[in-house]
């Protein structure tokens, strides 16, 4: 835990009246993403991004980073994730190295953040859409009929697994669960798209079976976090938030089952 | 209200019965800034950034942006901020041109998304509060005592007049108030950097007064957001949610007063 959350000296005012107590606060720093290309050479490194993260599971951010963002298209073309320790003291653990397959062509334009950067599509949701397509790996089977029992359990099972939530109450979590609704990974990070990208490296590069899994978020469904839905081919995505209309138009176009605003008994379908 | 929501039809499941209904969702489109130097001369012209955003307000968005991740240092370096239109037809309304004034010299390295991701700077916490230093813009003056009546009732000030919020209670919002608690101005867009780089670029070009202004943010207070309102010499920053370990750090190093957990009648204030 010390290195999820940090304790700080707080001032409360509650109805006027003001006190100071101990408090603790998610942890934030940042954490640099390098591409080695060959296991062992050093010179051949590139600075891929920056993301300002919650430490811990670091590997697995890198790895679903990676995947869900198209810079490789299959897990054993990753050989390792490995903390870089050539760097200033101050440094160490906030700089990681995926060591890439050196046979594996990378694609430049892929190294960008976002797929709708990349000038072959242009500015416009359409594109954004269509370059999802590109970067998806697995098809994606319909999940068909939905159990509502299963369905409203979800948020409770995922807030009695998130430890760093009930010290904080400031930090997001994504959680995969099996057909069935039982947890198989849950991750929480200060950022949305980490909780997402760290969940995806845990499940997919230790065979959890994503591709029969409900992804549930704790906060609302953009365009990019149903974007690495897609890529990841998970077919069921639940969000407690509400939706943007370029997510229920991805989720449409993929097929995928996208529910939102789940509030105890009661959620929406936005798609397929 | 056209361009910020879109019609859906979506089935709403409550308590096993499943009824279908309309719906409206908050648009999401991409929109990319692009740098250009000179008022007229399209060939010295520079992509800058994407970023997924609502429509609406968007010349906002470029001042704000430039502004808070220190492109530019002045208001005065902007020459104007106009819609592109040599573009494809899809793409109009979602490519703007800031016309930066050609005696400015910019930094290249000051392109990158954020301050800590420049070659000068290490990747650990302390390396990302000591590069806001060197964007931020205006001195800040310490807030002085805080009134908990003015404080408490921002929040429902904001809701208020939150007119996408009350249609499809899926979007973030940002807004400034002056030192009585009055509100100055309010963005709301599907993120939450956008809605606060919608308010500051409205607010430092428009002469709104900043510097002696309250910001209140929808959500929870991270690095990112904390660092735009010390690079805008915002004094006093207000989250509804948690704030983040670094976050905290970085209101303490510029005295910034930043309030969290805001919720009916209690509060908690981090710093200074």
């Amino acid at each position: 835990m010390s290195t999820l959350v940090e304790p700080v000296r707080v001032h409360t005012v509650e109805g006027g009246a003001r006190s100071e107590r101990d408090d603790l606060l998610v942890t934030e720093e940042p954490l640099e993403i390098r591409l080695g290309f060959g296991p062992l050479d050093d010179r051949k490194e590139m600075r891929l991004s920056i993301t300002m993260r919650t430490p811990g599971h670091d590997d697995d951010l890198v790895r679903g980073f990676l995947f869900t963002e198209g810079v490789i298209m299959e897990p054993d073309q990753l050989i390792r994730v490995v903390p870089c320790l050539s760097v200033k003291d101050e440094e160490v653990g906030n700089v990681m190295r995926a060591e890439i397959d050196p046979e594996v062509a990378i694609d430049p334009e892929r190294w960008q953040r976002n797929f709708y950067t990349t000038s072959s599509c242009g500015v416009c949701g359409k594109s954004s859409i269509e370059a999802v397509q590109v970067a998806r790996h697995a098809a994606m089977a319909p999940w068909g009929s939905i159990d509502t029992n299963i369905i409203t359990a979800l948020p409770e099972r995922m807030r009695a697994a998130q430890t760093v939530f009930r010290h904080t109450g400031g930090i997001h979590a994504a959680a995969l669960f099996n057909r069935e609704g039982d947890l198989l990974c849950l991750r929480e990070d200060v950022g949305r798209h980490n909780a997402v990208d760290k969940v995806i490296g845990a499940s997919l590069f230790d065979g959890h079976g994503a591709s029969d899994g409900i992804l549930l978020v704790s906060g609302r469904a953009g365009f990019e976090l149903v974007q690495k839905c897609v890529v990841a081919g998970i077919p069921l995505m639940v969000a407690i938030g509400a939706p943007s209309s370029l997510a229920v138009q991805l989720a449409r176009k993929h097929g995928l089952t996208l529910i939102g605003f789940l509030r105890d008994q009661r959620f929406n379908c936005y798609a397929p």
